[in-house]
């Protein structure tokens, strides 16, 4: 049964005056928390604080009650960039009726203090690493955090009657669309279908009929591999894909539906057969020959994971740095500016960019990117790939949120997934993910959503799966995709699918999820979730709580999780199950407004959910009920708080 | 009852070729793992580290068994300077005699796949927070790591004959040595009791009585209070205390005894009576006024917690660098070189230090002082004071540990913590410590102590209270310090005395707790602890298992404490209770000879403790017993490594 708990976010709810995206430095906050009238009650509270390193408290006031809850305020100054808090809150134990002769009823018998961080709430000390965070960086573009993506792999998508026309490259193995993707070996670099970007500018229907408005769009640039991630050069649309004027009218296209485009860039390396490396090879008295790692003679270098075929940048080279970021014309500014005006960058290897050995250039470098992607459009997003702990990265400093699988991607496979599913994931060793319950899903998902600030934490990809994984679909049980659809949408986060998802394609690791598109193939498509993610796309607008609203969990046990995405105006409450399972929310933790909002049907609904206007006899709140891999989200009244 | 889990902890048990002090950048490391056979087994293993910021995986061979446990051993490179690492241990789950019709028995069922870092084993993804790390920086001198420590806080400590002709400054209020001492308010600072360098080298045979050999001072400095953090000059040794040559003396007579000795400099601020301060006030225009935060109308500057007696260095001034750390007679150098030859600095403020608003020159200003530090004597100490989470400052880059309390003294405060003890600590607005049990404590421990390299937790300062803070004996039970004594000598880290300390001597905060010291006056002693220190002094020298051996936890619930300290020759097992308490030592997480040997009377211990040979009819283990607060150490046998 859901307990109430004290609960702070960092959502607008609980950060007041300014918002939490327009902080400045030197600013003065107040941080709202709010403690359930079951609980202790709190006797003080304080925001604790680390300002130039060190500790500070502010002592809160209470503000008044709303609907059981006790409503914490206290002011903090933002003195550093990132302002790191959290709340400590006192619990006086009193005599009470049965005090011993002597000690009135009432008097204190002692204190507890507890702890209330990203992680949760802890009667003991903590560290600083858990921290709630403010920051007061530039924030990301809202159609990035009100967005819904969708991701494309050129070469996979849709194949224009122009393709036909273009010269099968030296390095391709030629396949007509409907071969199978071969997944491993050399192969799955060369296999090329010859989608191009006409082919997609002629299925923004299909997109905007998902709810889409933000194509991501993986690499362009000419290269050496359907994947693309080797550019030869870093001037000029893929003549394969359409050329330059075929990004022209792409992204006129896309604008014109009111969908954002985003590309995509390697600041780690280039290809061997980039013409600066070309050149950096033949002579290692070239500026070239300084953009990258040569050993003393010259005979070879230093390249992405050990892969000749991907040369390194070293970022020490100040002419790289002017030509790749900073210059006018600079590869970073080019694609932005007009008449190509892409609307942002996904950064490929954003872990690993500008760091070799003793040398870690990583933050300098992307503030410089960052830098030069804000002075041509305050309006741009830049996102980095990280795959795995991405949170000391991604600050919002430079990359406003991370594409990342550890704090949703990976929990959710977990807890979704089959019994045996010997899935690769990036160079892990494990035949597949752990099979977890909820409850460890929600202690992942914390432990590695707590480094992120509020703000980032909108703007990091929530994907199910994603052109360099196994899909979804192949990982998860019967259902699974849809319920993590649904918990991938709902959560803080940009959700994410990878152009195959609609139609519950599969695959083994990355290179086997690169299937071309069955537009033509209605037998290929495994599942139709078209209009299950319409729906949800269409819920992001409809519902600002999903995508401004704070977020507290009700219920991570076993087969079921709850939560409430909360919001002045409106909230909505998600419930999903992996199986048969039934929660009672107890009435403590909803208002008696929501209690009621919760008897009528969901607003969206998979698999079998029902929510029966009472619960059981004696039980004091309402029954959610799931029959088979099932979630809904219900539409409900707002979240008061007192003096407001 | 301790159950027996996987283990590893950075020592050099688990790290070999290099030792785990003398790995360099580019090494390949052999780190190891301990798999009880009780647990899994595990079927793989892998090491999981992050390289230029991405993970990799290096499988693990198994080595053999030892004493009821499997050691599986990984190469890992180490690719940066702080190599971050954790382990994978993947359980195959086979069917055994009853599996169903047409799976043969041993077959697989599943896997189930573990993540062991340093906060403990986790059947989930983790964060790499808490990866174990190694690092490849100069290591700390072994004298430090293997030192006890003996705080003196001069003005407090003794009083030779040369103080009677020093007049009185016109700051201080003169006191006689058995005069209280005020805890609050302006006579805090001002309370001048006369002690002098003199009246410590006077004091050498007590300390060697007690075992200690590195005396770490407070400020020396010439200042406008009894503290002195407010120097008025760093060129010289404050005449009150004897002057330059009172310390040369003081040191010769020291290192003639085997005593190190450390000095103590704020490098965040000087006192604003300070000669470069004086200047800088005076006049705008002058190189000293570039070394502080001046406003633009030189009307007000920024200081110490906005404390104006301590103006803050604007280390971004290049010629504050110079005089102050890089200069061939900087204030950083001249005290560590002859004819002073100080050992080392305990760094003041070290967490402020560099730290303002949108400036952070921490690590840059830490690592200058460092490289100076260095250079001047490879074998001095550089500690540096960072009152909370020390961990992302202290990375053994800089200062090679920190004065914190976070990981060692709180939680010991919390879990021996008296009923009502009403004391400060630092800004923390609590009214004393929170209580916790053992399982709270370790948590609390694990939870700041993970963050920091094996390396780094050997030269952290282990004290139970120090000059800043309230006494033990004031927080804790009766007999609580003394088992506190026993931890904080028996854990990684250097144990710290703070003079008074042996004689029980209380204080409800940092000022009330500069008692001076009850030479001649045996009623004021409130608790003779001079042998328990000297033994335990002795312990660290005799049983090399206690500066030099990993940390495996047996037990850690409610009244009672277990740990190993784990080394290839012998091992030191440490039992602690704060009340009557009896734990099973389960015959699976120690070898035979080790139960064996517990069965003798423990080598040293403080309250009452028991170890009977057997434990109850039906357990396969060994009963420790404690009555009332109490302690115990036994010298064990050492831990047997197959193939080594």
């Amino acid at each position: 049964m859901p307990i109430a708990l004290p609960h702070h976010d960092g959502s607008s709810l609980f950060v007041s005056q300014p918002a939490p995206e327009a902080v400045s430095l030197g600013d003065t906050v107040r941080l709202r928390v709010r403690v359930p009238q079951g609980w202790g009650p709190a006797s003080k509270v304080w925001v604790r604080s680390v300002q130039d390193g060190e500790p500070r408290y502010d002592a809160a006031i209470r503000l008044g009650a709303a609907d059981g809850w006790d409503w914490w305020e206290a002011a903090m100054l933002v003195a550093n960039p990132v302002a790191k808090y959290r709340f400590l809150l006192e619990v006086t134990e009193t005599h009470d009726a049965g005090a011993p002769a002597g000690e009135a009823v009432g008097s204190t018998v002692g204190r507890s203090y507890w702890n209330l961080n990203a992680q949760g709430l802890f009667r003991r000390d903590v560290s600083d690493a858990a921290d709630f965070r403010l920051t007061t960086f530039a924030p990301a573009p809202e159609w990035l955090r009100q967005g819904t993506m969708y991701q494309v792999f050129p070469d996979r998508f849709a194949r224009s009657e122009q393709a036909d026309g273009h010269p099968v490259p030296d390095w391709a193995v030629e396949c007509s669309w409907d071969e199978p993707v071969v997944g491993t070996g050399e192969q799955a670099a060369t296999q090329f279908y010859g989608g191009d970007l006409p082919g997609i500018t002629g299925k923004l229907d299909h997109l905007q009929e998902l709810g889409v408005d933000v194509l991501y769009l993986t690499p362009l640039f000419p290269a050496r591999s359907n994947h693309r991630y080797d550019a030869s050069t870093f001037d000029s649309v893929d003549p394969l894909l359409g050329g330059d004027q075929a990004l022209v009218e792409l992204v006129a296209a896309a604008h014109a539906r009111g969908i954002k485009v985003m590309g995509d860039l390697t600041a780690n390396h280039s290809g061997a057969a980039h013409e600066w490396f070309v050149k950096a090879l033949a002579d290692p008295g070239s500026e070239e020959a300084g953009y990258y790692y040569f050993s003393a003679d010259h005979s070879s270098y230093e390249s992405w994971w050990g892969v000749p075929s991907l040369p390194k940048f070293n970022w020490s080279s100040e002419a790289l740095r002017r030509r790749f970021i900073t210059d006018e014309d600079s590869v970073v500014a080019r694609w932005l500016k007009p008449p190509f005006s892409l609307d942002g960058w996904r950064i490929d290897v954003g872990n690993m960019t500008g760091r070799l050995g003793a040398v870690d250039l990583n933050h300098q470098v992307a503030r410089l990117i960052a830098d030069r992607v804000r002075g041509i459009n305050p309006n741009a997003a830049l996102l980095a790939e990280s795959t795995s702990d991405a949170a000391p990265d991604v600050t919002g400093e430079h990359w406003q949120g991370a594409m990342t699988y550890s704090n949703l991607t990976r929990p959710l496979w977990s807890w979704l997934a089959k019994d045996a599913s010997d899935v690769n994931f990036f160079g892990s060793p494990q035949a597949g993910p752990n099979r977890i319950g909820a409850e460890d899903f929600l202690a992942t998902h914390q432990d590695l959503a707590a480094g992120f600030s509020w703000g980032v934490r909108q703007n990091n990809m929530n994907a199910l799966n994603t052109h360099d994984t196994a899909r979804a679909a192949t990982v998860m049980i019967d259902g699974g995709p849809a319920v993590g659809a649904v918990l991938a949408f709902c959560l803080p986060g940009v959700p994410v699918m990878f152009a195959g998802d609609e139609f519950g394609l599969k695959g083994f690791n990355g290179e086997d999820s690169r299937t071309p598109m069955p537009w033509d193939a209605p037998d290929l498509v495994r599942n139709d979730l078209r209009s299950a993610y319409a729906t949800l796309g269409r819920l992001r607008k409809e519902l600002p709580a999903l995508t401004g609203g704070g977020v507290r969990w009700l219920h991570a046990q076993g087969d079921a999780l709850v939560f409430i995405r909360e919001f002045s105006g409106s909230s909505a409450l998600v419930f999903a199950a992996r199986s048969d399972a039934s929660v009672i929310v107890d009435s403590s933790v909803l208002s008696e407004a929501q209690l009621q909002a919760l008897g009528a049907a969901p607003r969206h609904h998979c698999g079998k959910v029902t929510s029966p206007q009472a619960g059981p006899s004696g039980v004091d709140g309402v029954w959610l009920r799931a029959e088979g891999p099932s979630a809904g989200v219900w539409a409900l009244p707002g979240t008061a708080v007192p003096g407001r």
